[in-house]
């Protein structure tokens, strides 16, 4: 243990997602040092994440120090390391550099990332989109395509289908959609000579019976309707049996495919597994009303990690429940201190409770759906869901520069029809790209591996 | 030959720096054909390119896709490929991809890169500032430095000194020192706990008598002496004879360095050899008054690839003579053109002449040099020089929104103490980290590796 009594209490905050951050600056408000632990420097905001990836924002717009967030709250400190083990005994924390942090409480939310169902090689033939760096790299495919074409067409005459093909149909699966629909048919328009980005097609394969599986049945069939009105192709029940360069099987079905990307699947965090509780399938830790694992009140599993139920579901992987568990932690470890210090321990007794506001999910640049449960109950689609998500995302937006940024970039991409960061950075390759090109010879691909891993 | 006399001209430029999209801008004024050739899809604006190298812009901000300043101009298309010879006799350009272009006219401007004077392998310890790429891997790298010195005070209660060694006292040198001394002592200030980052050494090691050596004396005087207000040390006449991870060598001396950068020394494209042209020893393509190299007349050698003279000095390599000279290739080409449809030839004696407004460089969040020779003669430093500085970096900003956005993060930043876009995205890997951190092994890193190599 690391502290007595009466002793100032340690609390360790792993990961600087939703959960994270919203526990740390809740924990900040009390007389305890929290440390922080992150591999990361920065906070992403994930659920604009998709507008990196298709170039309408850029990383910075969204993504933000973790330092510079919690820089004014004295009794935090940011430390960049990854967990690699815990001793629960001790109540250590151990770091991949070889020290370990004490704790008093531990505060656990590293997340979760894409799962491939066992299929590991597709994820270099299908990116998901879980961080800056998938952003980049999607941006990067997505528009290289559009150049190869563009090649192809100027010496061969002809081209491959500019096919999309996204595996999932959840919220991200159908942003991503709706997103490169319109950027093929929109802004890319006035581009190029030779080929016409607007003959892109986008298919989503989604596997269960319909496509954004929490929404209410009204609002699927609203969005598959909007999702056609881009031109975007939706197939349910359509099982991915293989990944492969340029093309995916549908069962026995070849799908061609210019581009594959993956929301299908996500898995949490190995660090649930190491902690050694029990976990659910996908390796969420099953933690009680307080959000503990059985017999370790002092350990708190946060967000995505977490596998909490209400109503008999489980709740989902975004931003809401995540922030929501964060606060409960940090007031509850509140709470248990203050106990300790003498106080009656009032609301020990509190259960962890998710207050639903709703869920949204944008498809292209004029309509979305929304499934409001507060202030009131409604199912909105169309252009007024749509101005709803962008004044939510805008205002949960962490710092005041990236509101004013993201706004003005959005307004400025509205009005103009031009996107600002079609950058294709990072290497060349693509799959399906010619082999004489982008190879590894390539000078600039050499110096940033080279960059990348020294040669001691 | 591409084409007969009569027939529509074909030119080809090779180059998206300021040579070439300006030369193409120009060019599609004529009835011509033009194909703009480049590796990469968008334009960088150089001069700013250190913002986003320390953490001030992103690289959207400066960065702006080819076909999209051209999209307007129906007789340029832009080809993402690379140039890898010449059939001079046939007139045609050989691209990587096994085609071939044909042409009547060519304009080749593929610019310039870092020159390590044959050690190579000082460049993965000391990486120099020519791309988007560089930026982020110095951005990345500077930002390491920090946090690997906040974590070794944390957990071993001392770190080796916060010395950050810049190779070459250029404009890049200094600029980079400055915004390197501003972070550090403004901007970072709150955000650690353990270290004080205004404790970083920021040194600038150059070869020659004076840094900015292409200045007035008077004016690298006072650079020097706005440095050392910002707390930057000058050696001048300091030789750097071995770079190592975590040192350089000056002479026989052990510098100690975090970080090392390099600014030091630029050699031309390897296009320029390929050629077949006398170069100088940078592999600059020496040229007559009519930027053509010997007996072709057709083929024009613009920006930093071109050895041009005047009064006896080579031009720099830097953005006014390289714009300069892809207008002024342009416009002879107009009226080598008129002259086959019968035009009387004026203003085919012209030859080119380098406009010279003069040079800035800043020096920090508040100072300058200004060698101003347009629209009056004089030499200004201090703020009156920055405040210049920043209205002719954003006036020549291509891009509407590039200006908006980088006028408002600078008023952002100015104001609030703050910048931006310290992301530190990629690989984790540094010179001097901790061995058993950020190995391939780790997963993010392998990730990004598989992702940049597929293993077909």
């Amino acid at each position: 243990m690391a502290t007595g009594n009466n002793v100032r209490k340690r609390v360790i905050v792993v990961g600087g997602g939703f959960a994270g951050i919203n526990a740390a600056m809740e924990l900040a408000k009390l007389s305890v040092d929290i440390t922080l632990v992150d591999r990361k420097n920065y906070h992403t905001f994930q659920p604009l994440l998709y507008q990196v990836a298709l170039a309408v924002l850029s990383p910075a717009d969204i993504a933000q120090p973790i330092r510079s967030i919690l820089r004014d709250h004295q009794n935090v400190e940011v430390l960049m390391d990854e967990v690699v083990g815990f001793d629960l005994s001790d109540q250590r924390v151990l770091l991949k550099t070889g020290s370990q942090l004490e704790y008093d409480y531990l505060i656990l939310a590293s997340g979760s990332t894409h799962s491939y169902f066992g299929k590991d090689d597709w994820a270099k033939l299908a990116p998901g989109l879980k961080t800056v760096e998938d952003a980049t790299e999607i941006r990067r495919r997505v528009l290289l395509a559009f150049e190869l074409a563009e090649r192809q067409m100027q010496e061969a005459g002809s081209h491959p289908p500019l096919n999309f093909v996204i595996v999932g149909g959840g919220p991200t699966g159908v942003e991503l959609a709706g997103a490169i629909s319109d950027i093929a048919k929109l802004y890319m328009t006035k581009d190029f000579r030779h080929i016409d980005p607007a003959t892109a097609q986008v298919l989503i394969l989604e596997g269960s019976p319909s496509i954004l599986a929490a929404y209410p049945p009204d609002l699927q069939v609203k969005a598959r309707e909007q999702l056609n009105a881009l031109g975007v192709q939706v197939r349910t029940g359509a099982h991915v049996t293989d990944v492969q360069p340029g093309y995916v099987m549908v069962d026995d079905e070849r799908v061609e495919s210019a581009v594959t990307l993956w929301a299908a699947g996500v898995q949490a965090s190995p660090l649930g597994k190491l902690l050694g509780f029990p976990t659910d399938r996908r390796g969420c830790v099953l933690v009680d009303q307080f959000l503990n694992p059985p017999n370790h009140p002092e350990i708190f599993i946060c967000g995505d990690l977490a596998h909490v139920e209400e109503n008999g579901r489980q709740l989902p992987g975004v931003a809401q429940p995540a922030m929501q568990m964060g606060v409960y932690a940090a007031r509850r470890i509140g709470r248990l201190v203050a106990r300790d210090f003498g106080s009656d321990g009032t609301g020990l007794n509190q259960p962890f409770h998710y207050f639903d506001k709703g869920d949204m999910a944008t498809i292209g640049r004029k309509a979305a759906v929304a499934n409001i449960k507060w202030p009131f109950h409604g199912h909105w689609s169309g252009f007024p869901a749509w101005m709803t998500w962008l004044l939510v995302h805008i205002f949960f937006l962490i710092g005041f520069r990236n509101r004013i940024a993201v706004f003005s970039q959005w307004a400025w991409t509205y009005l103009s029809f031009r996107d600002g960061a079609r950058l294709i950075t990072g290497s060349q390759n693509l799959p399906g790209w010619n082999e004489n090109y982008g190879t590894p010879e390539d000078a600039s691909i050499q110096r940033s591996l080279d960059l990348a891993v020294p040669k001691t």
